[in-house]
């Protein structure tokens, strides 16, 4: 009686499959697809991630020049288009290249489907230009990977819970389409693909010897990210940080490993590393000159005054970053509030709180698009004195003038003028010994 | 007591104000929009009728030079697309069209909303490629013109019912999507903007006096359009016939009015316009070189045969056109059948059958593309026997050899060598007094 024996081998042997078998979702950014060349060299990189066992799920944004033609087309039509009808327009160029890219991938032998973002089950709000991610449904996805079929989603895109219109989602969309569907796939790994091999420990354009970093905690990450750090978007790790979906940033180029971001790994990180727990881990420096400088002067010093100011700024769907108030001086019992946000939401901003001017009762508004915010990164920084310390004494050494300065747990940021943040993101690099060895390779743009 | 009065004057007012207000489908072809100029243009003339105090509602192909383009596309990642996926890519042509004909309309101060063919409600069956109008559910569109808006609807797309894929609807698609729509909404007309000023007893380019036709009925226009007159397509005008849809084919150039193509409505066109009830009423010559002629040599002459053959064609969704099927001669028992079909889909048609050449038994396949086909349309003709002796003795005095003949009660055909055809058609033309006095204008390309 051999039955037994050959029942267990069995078990073991599916027992594996299952265990190597994974869900992988895969981002293409627009330089990635660029033309059917890149196409093909995605579609090749697809057909072998499924060939490796795996269930393949891939997101694209729109082919290279495809949105800043449409655009164009836009501009030569009307210079105040509705929004509404901005994302039934845009929202051709994903499914162009997500066809494309289907097509590439059956001529290599594989199986696979494209999916629009309301066909994906990418529920939005009603926000044309930059919709919010309510829910997702990818039960077609789902059946899709359940046939054998590779399934090919629709970045940036999807459909409005209530009107049923059709939605974009704003800077970093196509990233979060990414994420949101790993997240709802329960996705292994959520891999996004870019033209640099990883996050780095600074600019490489400023930074010569700056670092890849191997493994970063989302928490990080999401610091990075907020602070201008530009190959991931502030709302896809915020995503991914929420509902545990690793990420991998890795080059469509090359098959090295990239940066892996991981949902609340600090403290197994550190352990894993060998470094004493003691020690505060600094993860890298990150700059960002997309933010204005907005100082309301004049503010009556009575609560409720700033959360007026905020709420007009809400109101008009702009995304504050730092905030500083001064306290009340010269005896007038007012004050000034200073703010970031988007240079791009700046005439937005300035538009509503002009209009709030009675209600508020400031004096005047000054606006500074020539500023920039340079911020570093790094767990168990508040509890170590040292680190604010070597801060800005590095700043001071190398004269550069402080305009706001904003901390958390772990992160210090500094706003500057533009002219001197290069000086102050080579400076702070070196004080904290970040510095290696080998030039990085120098960044490029990123996709929508 | 004067009131009675003002009610009566009210009352009459919004009586007139009801009657004269139209709900008019448009289509624009992609010429008409092949530009932001062209783009413009429509759209002036869109908010034009809806200030005339019109409900409007528009149906647009791609822009120019789109489609062409999406498919040189296609052709470089891939010499087999999926159907599927080949429908995916197109259908963002349309997407892009209305958009931005939604925008211009939008800055010359009308208000308009664009919807895809699924928003819209075209419910098709599920062949991609060519997909058939099952259903139309336009509530969307009429909520829109409920709230003042102008709808731009997608031509040439769809949504399946079963799988709710995106297809599209092939040649004259964006036409059939316009009366569909028209017969949904139960519009007052359907205008079909061209780049010609309406339908001509002759295709100008090849007769020089084709006159412009003012009015024609449907099933007149319906054999026109099936013997290759080029301005409406076929499936459009089987549409428009069955759902007693008035058509108006007009210049998106000028502001002339066109040619109307009624429902049932020979009758009174030959009373209104004076002629004796009993003369035949021509209409035109169409002619045609986009078919191909096939004929099956030594098919058993037992009854099924014929039938397994057009089987074999329709399962591969080929649409025959005229059939002739010679006596049993040669005391073979065997039989030839030839017939006509669309040049494009030769190929399929030939592989179909050659794979059914063991079930069906015939002794080979003869296929010329090198063929056109010649049609005299009118009304009455079948009980005038001088209309086809007069047909025949024109083509005889100009030497034209006939290959097949088909006939029907408003429509003589015949297929000649393509190199005969325009020799043909002006023989025709000059036999049955259809020359104008008059150049007329040359006709264009059409758009899908």
């Amino acid at each position: 009686m051999t039955m037994p024996t050959t029942d267990v081998k069995i078990d073991e042997l599916s027992n594996e499959v299952a265990s190597t078998k994974q869900l992988v979702v895969q981002k293409f950014g627009g330089s990635s697809v660029s033309d059917a060349e890149g196409i093909k060299r995605v579609a090749q990189r697809v057909v072998d991630a499924q060939k490796a066992g795996n269930e393949v799920v891939v997101v694209v944004s729109a082919m290279g020049d495809t949105t800043d033609e449409l655009l164009d087309l836009a501009a030569q039509v009307t210079d105040s288009a509705p929004a509404r009808e901005m994302d039934m327009l845009l929202s051709a160029g994903e499914r162009i290249s997500m066809a494309l890219l289907a097509m590439a991938i059956n001529k290599f032998g594989a199986s696979a489907q494209s999916f629009t973002g309301s066909q994906a089950g990418m529920i939005t709000d009603g926000i044309h230009g930059k919709a919010r991610i309510i829910d997702v449904d990818p039960h077609r996805i789902r059946t899709a990977l359940d046939k054998g079929h590779i399934a090919i989603v629709a970045g940036f895109q999807g459909m409005s819970r209530t009107t049923h219109e059709i939605t974009t989602l704003g800077r970093g969309g196509s990233d979060t389409t990414a994420v949101a569907l790993a997240a709802a796939l329960e996705a292994d790994v959520c891999e996004i693909y870019t033209d640099v091999d990883g996050i780095y420990t600074a600019d490489p354009r400023v930074v010569s010897t700056a670092q890849k970093i191997d493994r970063i905690s989302s928490e990080e990450m999401l610091e990075l990210a907020a602070s201008g750090a530009k190959i991931l978007h502030l709302r896809c790790v915020e995503y991914a940080r929420r509902f545990g979906v690793p990420l991998h940033v890795r080059s469509s180029f090359s098959q090295k490993e990239g940066t892996w971001v991981i949902p609340g790994a600090e403290e197994k990180f550190t352990i894993e590393e060998g470094v004493a727990l003691e020690q505060p881990i600094i993860s890298g420096v990150a700059h960002d000159r997309s933010e204005a400088k907005v100082t309301v002067v004049g503010v009556p010093d009575i609560p409720g005054k700033a959360a007026a100011i905020f709420q007009v700024i809400a109101d008009a769907h702009s995304n504050i970053d730092m905030i500083v108030q001064n306290v009340s001086t010269h005896g007038t019992g007012r004050t000034d509030i200073s703010f970031t946000l988007p240079i791009v939401e700046g005439a937005d901003a300035l538009t509503a709180l002009r209009a709030a001017e009675g209600k508020i009762g400031f004096e005047s508004i000054e606006y500074n698009e020539n500023v920039g915010k340079l911020s570093l990164i790094g767990a168990g920084m508040r509890s170590h004195p040292g680190v604010s310390a070597t801060f800005f004494k590095a700043l001071s050494d190398a004269g550069i003038n402080i305009d706001m300065i904003s901390t958390s747990e772990i992160r210090i940021s500094v706003v500057t003028s533009a002219d001197a943040l290069d000086d102050a993101v080579r400076a702070i690099h070196a004080a904290f010994e970040l510095d290696g060895d080998s030039e990085a390779t120098v960044y490029g743009g990123t996709g929508r």
